[in-house]
């Protein structure tokens, strides 16, 4: 923790900052190692403060490093902000553009003044955190793991005439008893034409004997996430069915394949995209192939076609390619990797498909 | 749904608005009556669009009123929503300056240039969500009891040596399977000393032979959410415990005899604060007496000491005053209401206390 907030010193020192006002809580997470809800921070070379209200005060006493001072919120938190920057004398004020609501914004340039310059910034914390150290590979290591047992345990458990809601209700159940906090999202089981939503909200539907079941779910462990996906089919699968799932695992493969540091995304996105284009269902595979996941469900890097970034040691992240025919069902298998020193690990390696 | 969209635009023409862009998840859902993820909406008195990107458009097809065209996002977000406002010849543009980031501000201003004029709004959506129709109400009916089942369910489950978590598993496996679509947020058990926590994270903690055993629940049902607190004990009640406890009850009672129409929020959550001054317990009530329930679990009006507005007809509220004794216990007694045409009406009122 020390060493993170270290970087992001570093980091204002560079972009002349004197502090870095922080509102996104997944970035406050990280920087205090705690879960952070309805919490602020302020970080700067002299004094790191973090703002709550008297609702989380006991638990922040109790579980964040005493490099940083705790402060319970009693006035409209902008109002406690400001005084704190004009208290310390900060004249360059970083903010994070993309979690300040711009009604925020403008409020905190009202009470600050013309004197005090809020500066927006980009991504300083989310960079930092694409690169996951030892502790957090350990952690994330524990949410897949949990997440690998419970599709292992739920996949005898898909019975015709069972709702997705009473799956999904099973699998709750064993990710908090196996020690999970909870899912890292509303777990998705779309069954039969459901399957072609890929973000189906769970349903009262009932299985049915011969048709596709897509699980896809993941756990929170210490504010860590988890996501995972796997496509079952109760039943004898169709001709269509063999071969929409075969092309899925195919372009998977071809996209791990590509694996390594310093590769491209887009190339490891255009693998598995052309394995399905050639298959001629380029249409029906709309999404991104990967999404980085960490202390959020879906955080940088993003595996597009469209980006020019390279991977790096230490990312971590999905590859999920799908193939979605409307009205009929749809194939996801997501699993999640993680780049080393030289090639590639797949985290979720001992999950069947 | 209809009458939502006429009412949005009766504030728009009042504010010489073109259109207004929406980017809140819960303003979307309410003026589309669906589920909005990752979407945006235009509203317009010539076309509404509902952009979302290919992950949602099936499902946005088949849920969502034809009066509202659905478009299915190919580029950056904010590059379609320019597009169409220069299509539409819109000069002046409502967006919800409270839940568009100074970041996206900027970017779409950039993209509109200097001759249209992106003009911040605040609670237009939220304003009329406060006062809940008839359809909402029977869904957070339907929310409300499956929420007093599961507390019911629970209650004699509460045993010596059970985990938190594990107790929160049988809740959640409960509220799924009664047709609830989950938790409306991460369900709190707290036990023991966790309890003077009060929004504490559910843990691996067992519980003991005599102590407090606080649960904060609620589920959601088509989008809409529950929110109930009962503080349990096991065991003999110390007479410390009973005096915490008689005094919660009686804070919440003495602000309960306050509603009805036209009363000032302020004045029901002193009624409440002054049973607990009195007693001796006033710094141990930090935060707010009550909170809107809707959509979101916390929105419109928030029931607190500091509010100079008054309750109206068809608000649906928390009334949830809580004692917290660090390193000891806590108790939170919660209850959800409905202001009616000349009173109130406790909609978690079968539930024990």
């Amino acid at each position: 923790m020390k060493q993170r907030l270290t970087n992001i010193l570093a980091r204002l020192k560079h972009d002349k900052l004197d502090c870095l006002f922080l509102t996104h809580p997944a970035n406050i997470s990280y920087l205090t190692d705690s879960t952070s809800r309805d919490s602020y921070l302020i970080v700067s070379p002299h004094k790191n403060i973090y703002f709550t209200d008297s609702r989380y005060t006991e638990e922040a006493k109790a579980t964040i490093n005493h490099t940083i001072a705790i402060q319970t919120v009693k006035k409209p938190i902008l109002e406690e902000i400001a005084a704190v920057c004009k208290d310390q004398r900060f004249k360059r004020i970083g903010f994070e553009s993309k979690f300040c609501s711009f009604a925020s914004y403008q409020k905190l340039s009202k009470l600050l003044g013309n004197r005090i310059h809020l500066i927006p910034t980009q991504d300083l914390v989310e960079d930092l955190r694409q690169i996951k150290d030892q502790t957090e590979l350990s952690i994330i290591r524990q949410a897949v793991e949990i997440t690998v047992q419970a599709l292992n345990f739920i996949r005898p458990r898909l019975k015709p005439g069972k709702t997705e809601l009473a799956i999904a209700a099973e699998i709750e159940r064993f990710i908090r008893l196996r020690g999970a906090r909870g899912p890292s999202f509303d777990i998705i089981v779309a069954s039969g034409p459901n399957s072609s939503y890929p973000h189906h909200i769970t349903s009262d539907r009932k299985l049915k004997a011969t048709e596709a079941v897509v699980i896809d779910m993941g756990v929170d462990v210490k504010g860590y996430k988890s996501d995972l996906t796997r496509t079952f089919f109760l039943g004898k699968m169709t001709s269509l069915a063999q071969k929409v799932y075969a092309t899925v695992r195919q372009a998977q493969e071809a996209a791990i394949k590509e694996l390594k540091p310093n590769v491209f995304r887009s190339t490891v996105d255009r693998a598995a995209r052309s394995v399905i284009a050639n298959a001629g269902y380029a249409a029906c595979f709309g999404h991104n192939l990967g999404h980085g996941v960490g202390l959020e469900i879906h955080e940088a890097p993003s595996i597009s076609a469209k980006s020019d970034l390279t991977l790096k040691p230490g990312m971590v992240f999905t590859i999920e390619p799908g193939i979605y025919l409307p009205g009929k069902f749809g194939v996801r298998i997501e699993d999640m990797v993680l780049i080393t020193e030289n090639k590639e690990e797949i985290l979720s390696g001992s999950l069947n498909k």
